[in-house]
C-alpha cells in the first residue's frame, strides 16, 4: 500500500507525486523522492525495484520480511533493516521497516507495524535547513524515531519489573511473579534482537570511513549509536536483574517454606500433647488416684490448656506463629 | 556412490557424463563439472582424487567425516564442509557434506544425511544467468541450501520450547518438561556447532580479499553470513530461555511442593483435632459429668463436625485448599 | 543557575566575570574562563550555546540528562558527561556533570546533584602551575574528583556487603539478607553503569592520538583511567561476590529447614512414643495382668519418662535437638 | 632415560647412533637427529642441553615440569611444550612432552606419561616422502599423536556422561550422579587446559608469519589447529551440558522429594483417619447405642476399611501412591 | 624504612652506600643502585624523589598504596606496581610493593607485607653475569619473586577446596562447607586482583616494542607472562570448581534433605501403626470377642511386634533406615 511519495528540492517540499513521475525527479539538481509503503504487495515492491534499479537480495529480503536489523551496502546505496517493536495485548509485536537509500530516493517499507513515520516527515518538513542532506538525513531521521520508540518499551519493562520486585519482597502473587519474570526475559530477548545488531551497524555510519549518503552526518548517526549503546546497557542490567529476581525469589520460596513448615510444626504440637496427655488417663489401670478424684478432669483439663497457653507463647515468641 | 555427474556451459547444462570423461570438459572454455557423491566408498574418493587432483588432507578429512564446519583454501581451491542436521525419531541426525570447489569443477561429497541436492541442482539449471558464475555460485547454492534448512530445525525447537512453557505454567507433566528442557539444550548444542563455526569461515568470502572463486559473488555470500548471525543469534536466545526455563521449573516445582504441604497439613489438622477431642472423653476419670449425659456423645460429634466445618472453611479461604 | 563565572590567565584567577563579559576573556592570550552552572535553565543554556557555539546535539544532550557517560569530540572541542552518583536515604542518586572543553573555556553543567565542585575548583586555584595547562586541565580535575567520589560509594556498598556476610553465616535476618543483597546488586549495576562506559572513553584521552587540548596532560588522564579500572574490576567482584552470596543465602536455607525438620521430627517422637504406650494400655482386654497391679501405673509412667529421656540423650547427641 | 637418538637423511633412517655422535649427523647436508628421552634425569638434559646448545628458560621448564601447553620461539628454534593425558583408575593422569625443535635436530622429552611415541616414529619412518621435510615435519607428527590422544579422553567422558544422563532421568544412583557429575566437570577442566592453550599457539604455524622451520608443512598445523578447535567446542558443550545436568538434577530432586511427601502423607492418611474413628469408640459415654449393638464392632471394621480402600483408591488414581 | 642501599657494578656489589651519596655512583659507568624501602615514611619517599627525579603522580600511588598492579612508563622510566599477598589467620592479607626502574637505579618500596626481597638480592648477588644486565634484570628478579610466591597460596587454595570436595561428597559439616566455599571464593578474588592486572602489563615487556630497560631480556619477562598465564587459568579453573561445588552441596543438602524426611516417615509409621491397632483394642463395644480372650493380649501385642519388625524389614530394604 502506497502511504506517500513526495519529492523535496533543497529541503523544502515540491509536491505529492504519483509513482510513475519519480524518475522525472530523481534526476533534477538538490532534489530527491522520499517513497513510503506500509505492507506492500510483491506488485507493488516490484515496481519499485524497477524504479529505482533496487538489488535482487535487498528487495527478496524486504519481500520475506523477518530479517535481523542490518544495515548493507549495495554499491552507492544503502540498505537499512530495522526492528519496530509495538506493545499489544500485554506481548509485544515485532514489525519491521526496511529503508532503501540512494542519492535521490529513500523507499521505506513497514511491514506488520501498526504505526507509522508520519510525524518523522513532519518533523523533518518543519527543518528545511536539515533535510536538504538528502536522503541521508531522512535515514538517520527514520532510525532516530525508531530507536526512540525502544525507550518507552524498556521503560514500561523497567516498571514491570519494579512491581514484580516489590510483589516478590511482600510475598505476594508467588507463582504470578515466577511467570511475570519470565515473560520479562521474554521480552528483553526481543528488544535485544532489535537492538543489539544495529549497535554493530551504526558504527560504520560515523567512525572511519562512511557511506557517501551519510557524510556530514556523522554527528547525528554518533547520536543514534549513542542512544543504542544507553539502550544495550539497560536491556543487560535488566536482563542480569530479572535472572537475579529469579533466583532471590527461589530463595524466597524456600525461606517460605521454612516458615510455614514451622508454623504447622507449631499448630500440630499444640494438638499432640494434649492427645498424648489424655491417652494418659484412657489407661485402664486399676489403680490411678487421680481418676478417682473428683478434681481429676477438670485439673486434667486446666494443664492442658495452661500447657498449649505456654507452648503457644513460646512459638509466638520465637517467631514460628 | 555416483549422484550425479553433469558438465555445464555458460550456465546450462551440456549433458551428464560418465566420470572418466570428466577431464574431456573441465579445460572447455566457460564450462565446468558438477559432481556429486553420496556416503562414497573409499575407491570412488581415491578415483574423484586423482581425476581433480584434490589436496589431500581435504580428501583425507571427506573420508573420515565428523569434521567440524570450516572453509579452508588450499592454493586457488576451496575445502568446505558443512554440517546437515535432520531431525530422526524426535532426535537430531548430523550428517556432512564436503564441498571440493576448483576453477572449473565442484565436487560434492554427501555424508550420513538422506536429503540430498536434487531441489538445488534444479533451481540452479533454471537460472542459467546465475548460474554461468560458475563454481562459485554452485557453492552459494549448495551453503544457502544447507543453511535455510537449519532454520525448520529450529523453529520446531522452538515450537517445542513453547509447548514445555506451557506446560510448566500450568504445571503439567513436570518430570517430562525437565527432560524435555534438558533435551532441547542438547539439539541447540547440536545446531551451534553446525552454525557457529561457520558464521567466521562465511565473513572470508565477502569483506575485504576473498577466494577469486567468489569474486563478484560478495553479495550471495554475505545473504548467507547475515542468515547464519540470525540463526547464531536465535539459538544463544534459545539456549538463553532454556536455561531461564529450568531454573523457573524448579522455582515452581519448589512452590508446588510449598503448596502441597500446606493442603497435607490441612486435612492433617480436619484428623488430628477430632483425635484430640475423642481423645478427651476417652479419659476414665470417675467424675466427667458430661459422659453421663445422654446428650453427650451427640453433641461432641456435632461439635466436632462444626470445628472441622468451620477449619475447612478458613483453609479453602486463604487457599490452603 | 549560575554558579561560578572566573576568568584565569597563566593558571592564576583573574577576577569573578559576569556571564556577558565572557567574550573579552576567551581571546586573552594564556586566558580562559570556566564556567559552572547548576541544574540550569533552558534559558541559561541558550545564552551559553551562543555565547561558546556549541554544538547543538551536545547542548540538547546536556538539556535532557539521563545520558550514558562518554567522551565526545566535537571538532577541537571535548563535550564529556559524567554520571554523579550520590547516596540518598539508603539508595543512589544518579546526578549528571556535562562538561564543555573547548581551547579557552570550560562549561561544566551540573544536573540533579546536590555537591558541587567548589572544592575543586579551589584546590585548582592553588596550583597555578598545574592551572595554567588550561581547560584541559580543570576537565581532568573534574573527571578525578567524579571518580574519586564513587570510592566511597563502592566502600560502602562493600561494608554493607559485609555485614550482610556476617548476618548470612550467623543465621540472622533471613528475609532481610536477600532483600538486602538485592538491593546491593542493584547499586552495583548504577555504579557499573557510571564508571564502565567512562573506561573506554577515558582510554583516548591519553593512549596513541589525544584531542589537542589533553595534550601534555596524558600521565594524569592514565591516572583518572587507572582508577577506574580498579574501580570496574572491584565492582565487577562484589557483583560475582553478591550473586555467590545469594546462591550460599539458598543453600543455607535449605540447611536450615532440614535442620527444622529434624528437630521437628525429634519432638515429634517424644510426643508420638508416650502416645503409643498409653494407647496399649488404653486397650480393653479382659486379661492384661499389668493393669491390675498396683505399680502398672506409676512403672508405665516411669518407662514412659525413661524412654523419653533416652531419646533426647540420642537426639541432642545427634545433633538433631 | 634414553629412548631413542636416530639420524635420518632425506627421510630414511641412517642409523641408531650414540650419543656423543649427535653432533657428527647434524652437520650434514638433509640431515637431522631425532632424539627421545623419558623421565630424564638431569643430567641427561645437561648432556643434551651443551650437545644441541639449548636455551637455558626452556630447559629449566623442561626440568620443572608442569608446565603449561605453549609453543615458544627461541631465535630460530622451537620449544613446544604438551600435555598428555592418560587415564589412570579412573582419573586423568596429566603427563608432559617438551620438544627441542632446531634446523637439523628434535629433542623430545616425556615426563609422567606411560605411553611413548614409538607408533609416530614408526609412521614418520614409513613415510619418507613427508620425513624428509625435517625436524617441523616431525613437530607436526607428534602434536598431531598428542591431540588425536585427546579424542578417546574426550570420547570416555562423553560416554560416561550419557550414562549419567540416563540415570539421572530414571531416578537411580542420585547421590553418585551428583559425585559423576563433578568428577566430569573435573576432567572437562584438565582437558580444557591441556588444549585451549595449545590453541591460541597452534595457530601461529599456519597463518601470517610462520617460524622457518614450519614453512610448507602450513597445511599439516592448519590441521591440528583444526582438530583442537573441534576438540575446545567439545569441551565447551560438555562443561555447559555438565552444568545443566547438575541444575536438572535438583530439579529432579526436589521433584522426587515433593513426590516422597505425597506418598508419605498418603500412607499417614491410612493410618490416621482409623486411629481418628477407633478413638470415637473409645469415648466414655454411657449412651453411645453403637456401642450395644453386637454389630458394632464388625460394622466399624468394615466401615474403617471401606474408608481406607476409598483413600486409597482415590490416591493411586491420582498419582500419590 | 631503608632496608638496602646497594651500588653495583657490572653485576657485582660494591658496597652498602649512604642515600647521600646514591648520586655519586648513578652516574658511573656500568653501574647502577638498588635501593629496598620498607613501609617508608612520607619524607623517606620525598628524599627518593627528589633524589631520583620520581614522576610526582607515581611517587602518588606508592605512598598511598592500594593500587592495582600495574606496569607504566613515565618518559624512558618504568614504574610497577605488584601486589604481595601473604596468608595470615587462615586469611589473606594483601601488601604491595612499587618499583621504579630508571637506567642506572631500581628503587622498590615494599608496604604492609612482612616478607621482603633479601633472599632475592642475595640470589642477583650470586649471578653477576645477569645481573650485569642492569635494572631491568633486577625488575625480572623482583616480578619473579612476587609472582612465584603467588603459586603456594594458590596451592593451598586448591589444597583446602579438596579437603571440603571430600567432606562434602561424606555430608560432613555442611554449615562449614558452605562457608569455607565462600571464603575460597574470595581468596581467588584476591588472587584474580594481584595476577589479572599484571598479565596484559607484562605482555607488553617481551613482543613488539620494549621498554628500553627490558631490551635483551624478554625471554625473562616472556617466562614471568607464562608462569602468569598459569596462574590465572588455575585460578579461573578452580573459581569454577567452587561455584560448581556451592551448586552440587546444595543438590546435596535437598538430597539429604529428602533423605532424611524418608528415615523420619519410616520411624513415623513403626509409632503410627501400633498406635492405631491399640486404638481399635481400646474401643468400648459391648461385643469385641477378642476383649475376652485371655491370649487376646498377648497375640495383639505380637501382631503389632511383628507388623513393625516386617515395616521395619521392608525400609531397611528399601534404603529408607
Amino acid at each position: 500500500m502506497l502511504i506517500n511519495c513526495v519529492a523535496y528540492q533543497n529541503g523544502r517540499k515540491l509536491a505529492d507525486i504519483p509513482v510513475d513521475q519519480i524518475h522525472l525527479f530523481v534526476h533534477e539538481p538538490d532534489c530527491f523522492v522520499w517513497v513510503a509503503l506500509g505492507d506492500p504487495e510483491p506488485a507493488e515492491l516490484e515496481v519499485m525495484q524497477s524504479e529505482f534499479g533496487l538489488h535482487e537480495l535487498a528487495v527478496e529480503d524486504a519481500r520475506h520480511g523477518h530479517q535481523r536489523p542490518k544495515i548493507e551496502e549495495y554499491g552507492e546505496s544503502l540498505f537499512v533493516v530495522l526492528q519496530m517493536i509495538e506493545p499489544s495485548d500485554g506481548d509485544l509485536n515485532v514489525g519491521e521497516v526496511a529503508i532503501f537509500v540512494v542519492k535521490n530516493y529513500v523507499l521505506s517499507v513497514r511491514s506488520r507495524a501498526k504505526r507509522g513515520f508520519t510525524d518523522v516527515r513532519e518533523r523533518c518538513e518543519k527543518e528545511p535547513e536539515l533535510l536538504r542532506h538528502g536522503p541521508g538525513y531522512v535515514l538517520y531521521a527514520l532510525m532516530d524515531a525508531v530507536v526512540d520508540r525502544y525507550f518507552p518499551i524498556l521503560d514500561a519493562v523497567e516498571t514491570e519489573l519494579e512491581n514484580v520486585e516489590e510483589r516478590i519482597f511482600a510475598n505476594q502473587a508467588v507463582r504470578a511473579n515466577i511467570e511475570a519474570l519470565y515473560g520479562l526475559k521474554q521480552k528483553l530477548m526481543v528488544l535485544k534482537h532489535a537492538a543489539e545488531p544495529l549497535l554493530e551497524a551504526t558504527s560504520k555510519l560515523f567512525g572511519g570511513r562512511v557511506p557517501a549518503i551519510c557524510v556530514g552526518l556523522q554527528d547525528y548517526f554518533r547520536d543514534v549509536y549513542d542512544h543504542l549503546v544507553r539502550l544495550n546497557q539497560s536491556i543487560d542490567s535488566q536482563r542480569d536483574m530479572v535472572t537475579t529476581a529469579i533466583t532471590v525469589n527461589l530463595s524466597l520460596i524456600a525461606l517460605q517454606e521454612g516458615e510455614v513448615t514451622k508454623r504447622l510444626a507449631a499448630y500440630a504440637a499444640l494438638v499432640a500433647v494434649p492427645t498424648m496427655i489424655v491417652g494418659v488417663y484412657g489407661m485402664n489401670f486399676d489403680y490411678m488416684p487421680e481418676l478417682r478424684s473428683p478434681y481429676g478432669y477438670p485439673v486434667t483439663l486446666g494443664v492442658i490448656a495452661a500447657i498449649d497457653a505456654y507452648l503457644f507463647y513460646r512459638f509466638r515468641k520465637s517467631g514460628w506463629l
